[in-house]
């Protein structure tokens, strides 16, 4: 373990979210709130620390694997706890539990909630909020090494431990390059979302919140009455934008660069060909509840889109509907968006290569002799991908047991667990029953939502740097 | 395909069933029932048709991996219209899918019912599904190989079809001498138990249905009044019966050589470690329900050796428990029994390979260079069983999703449908909520009791020879 290298990246960390706290500030002084000199503080603070820290340079920059695990899961629960004090200490939250659960769900794009009452925060805490989903989106450490000379090769590390699916792709040779080139796509869908909000007649204000959360497919509510009180016009434009966020961005890249045919992948093709599966049988199911189709069409697209995405946006209160739809739903929440999206889930990739590789394999038990390997838009998948994938997938169960059993103590029904585990572990937000988008997780327990805090995290980072974290066998010579 | 050697041995088959029918005839003869000459008929009919059918010995023997698997399918689903046809005709039971229903949960030891009234019952019909469940408990053509000269080791393919478990184990050299000596196990407990219900004042026909279901994991209720009117020793009796069947026989077998270490496996002990567990704590959970602990105790252990089991015998209204007890039931039904026993699930060896690979898998993580090979019992797990465990948990989270979708349009609660598919797909029985103990399956339509009827089949034959037989590259040439 290279802990030189690790502290001096931490450094980095503390540093950004010090700039990433100028934002809030700014809110807070805009609206002359009484925070602004907390936030100011924090701002400062964190700044001055990362500042000092990344004075000094360690000799050694090699990093292995084990490294970027620890590092990648040590920064997300730092970013966290740091997002966490100053609405903690503002009195904004007022406990510290449930800080930590609003800036964990902010930062691992989650939105899942534990306040009640949204009109009565100040603008800078919301603010802070959404913004949040906007950081955590497309990976802090990712964007460290998009802006800062980090070691060369070894970086590859740190973003194979926080990228979201089963494998990176290097877009162009060097990771650098290939991190500012998202960044910029990323930039730019965020802003266009905010224009085209604001065209829509949405308030300044509401229009930077949305369209940040969407972005990060985040989630998080900025006020009691929901979005409903936006126009028709808006909620189309948030419905796309979060089914736009949950493409791979490999697929805009390549879309720049004429490349029509590779940006639209099997997983692409999948994730679209699902969606409109969704939309079409959804929308028949839930008809009869509205007062005609266009209004359902509308309601049954935004959810889909919002859940399919891991956004965790709602229009309306889909725990309501027919049993198919929310089943449907549900299964949607497992899938996720596409990998290399900022949304979270298992991914669609993921259940390509398991599926793929299971008819592989039944073929394998009637033909013996016909091996045949698994592929992927005309690649072979690599027998590593293939092994990640499964072990995705054990792992991923497992938690799922622990989860059910810790959460059941709090005398809870099976669907309200059931579908809190899978939005926490899949950072989309709202589930069913009792964390359906009508109430929110303060029905839990205190140990409760610290199993659900470590689920975001472990979702966020794809399981595995949080579970490594937690293994002896990582901290052995 | 060898199609004449598959007709060959569905010949058998048939022959057999033949043979089995006698039971519930002298059942009838006994009780003097109008169904005697009904059952008398189907037993000398189907003698005479597999009689025959077993006159043309084909030339070619061989037998490949897709014949078994095709085999072992169609020989199940023949074996459930034979079972079904006889209580579809008395009129016991009046619709042809119900009877089917009836007939494939009885031999795929499921022992899930739609019968509102088990009092109005025939007991020839009684007799019948009970014993349902002690033919499908060894699997029938291990049983028909057992007994038979078939082909030499192209009998594998079949055994390994019809086996539960991630992979045969062969005891002895030859699978013939294998499944006889598994039998003699079989036989001596079922009639080690009968003699002990009678011993705590069961019923004699009590007595023989209840201990032919409990060795056969089936678990069909045989009276209204459910397992309460019998004696506290009975209910343990049953309970220590459900665990033991729930055991690899190997185990039995190696512990009448006096090998006491080996008969230990892993397996074993987790499966007795896991019980222990969930007595222990289930115990506690539901202490404040009964009047003191030992009933407590007993209610408990009965309710977790049944599911865990898959047996699906009940005491009490288990859907009344709290969270925390129906949760880990419902853990317990996913586990199931161990591989080699006559229990479903999807097995406790299953489980320890899929997680002792994961743990492997991420120790290669963090250190890439010290490569390891699961092992079990001190032997080195075959890369092809890994696979084989990996595809069978891909089939199995297909099938489920498929399930909920399908069953979703009867509009029932998702909890009742997702422990439904469990509960017919490891061969239990008994769910939650509508399908709890205090319900039945009726409450489903007439397509999703084909669903049902699917995954009981499915899941007895561990989900490949069904799937494969509906697969389009198991019938390309």
């Amino acid at each position: 373990m290279n802990v030189r290298m690790s502290v001096y990246i931490l450094g980095f960390l503390t540093l950004f979210e010090g700039i990433f706290m100028v934002v809030p500030t700014i809110t807070a002084a805009v609206y002359q709130e009484p925070e602004l000199m907390l936030f100011a503080g924090f701002a400062v603070g964190l700044m001055l620390i990362g500042f000092l820290i990344t004075r000094f340079k360690p000799a050694n920059k090699t990093l292995f694997a084990r490294d970027g695990f620890v590092i990648v899961a040590v920064s997300w629960i730092l970013l966290s706890v740091f997002g966490a004090l100053p609405m903690y200490i503002c009195g904004a939250i007022p406990k510290f539990v449930d800080a930590m659960f609003e800036s964990v769900s902010g930062f691992t794009t989650t939105g899942a909630s534990i306040l009640h009452d949204l009109d009565s925060l100040p603008k800078c805490v919301i603010m802070w909020r959404s913004f949040m989903h906007w950081i955590g989106g497309m990976g802090v450490l990712v964007f460290i090494m998009a802006i800062l000379p980090l070691a060369g090769g070894q970086n590859m590390y740190l973003m194979k431990a926080e990228s979201p699916g089963p494998s990176v792709s290097k877009l162009v040779p060097r990771v650098r390059k290939t991190a500012l080139l998202l960044y910029v796509i990323y930039f730019v869908l965020t802003l266009l979302e905010i224009v085209l909000l604001l065209i829509g007649g949405m308030p300044f204000f509401d229009a930077i919140n949305i369209a940040v959360a969407t972005a990060g497919t985040g989630g998080f509510g900025i006020k009691n009455a929901g979005m409903m009180i936006y126009s028709p016009f808006c909620i189309w434009v948030v419905t796309i934008f979060m089914f736009l966020f949950g493409v791979n961005f490999a697929s805009y890249f390549l879309l720049l660069h004429r490349k029509f045919r590779e940006a639209f992948s099997s997983e692409v093709k999948v994730y679209l060909g699902i969606f409109l599966f969704a939309v079409l049988t959804i929308t028949l199911d839930i008809r009869h509840l509205f007062e005609n189709v266009s209004t359902a069409l509308m309601h049954s697209s935004f959810t889909i889109s919002s859940l399919y995405s891991s956004t965790g946006f709602s229009t309306v209160d889909f725990n309501q509907w027919p049993t198919f739809s929310r089943t449907l739903l549900v299964m949607l929440m497992f899938v996720g968006a596409c990998a290399g999206s900022t949304g979270g889930g298992i991914k669609v990739s993921r259940f390509i290569i398991f599926f793929k590789n299971m008819h592989n394999e039944l073929r394998v038990m009637t033909h013996p002799r016909q091996v045949k390997k698994v592929k992927l838009d005309g690649h072979q998948v690599d027998s590593e991908v293939i092994r990640s994938v499964n072990v995705y997938f054990a792992c991923y169960i497992m938690l799922y047991a622990v989860n059910m059993l810790v959460l059941s103590l709090d005398h809870l029904d099976l669907t309200t667990n059931f579908t809190a585990v899978v939005a926490t572990m899949n950072n989309i937000g709202p589930g069913l029953n009792l964390v359906g988008p009508a109430s929110n997780y303060d029905v839990y327990s205190g140990s409760s939502k610290c199993m659900l805090i470590f689920n975001m995290l472990a979702g966020r980072l794809e399981l595995f740097p949080i579970i490594l974290l937690l293994s002896p066998s990582t901290w052995k010579k």
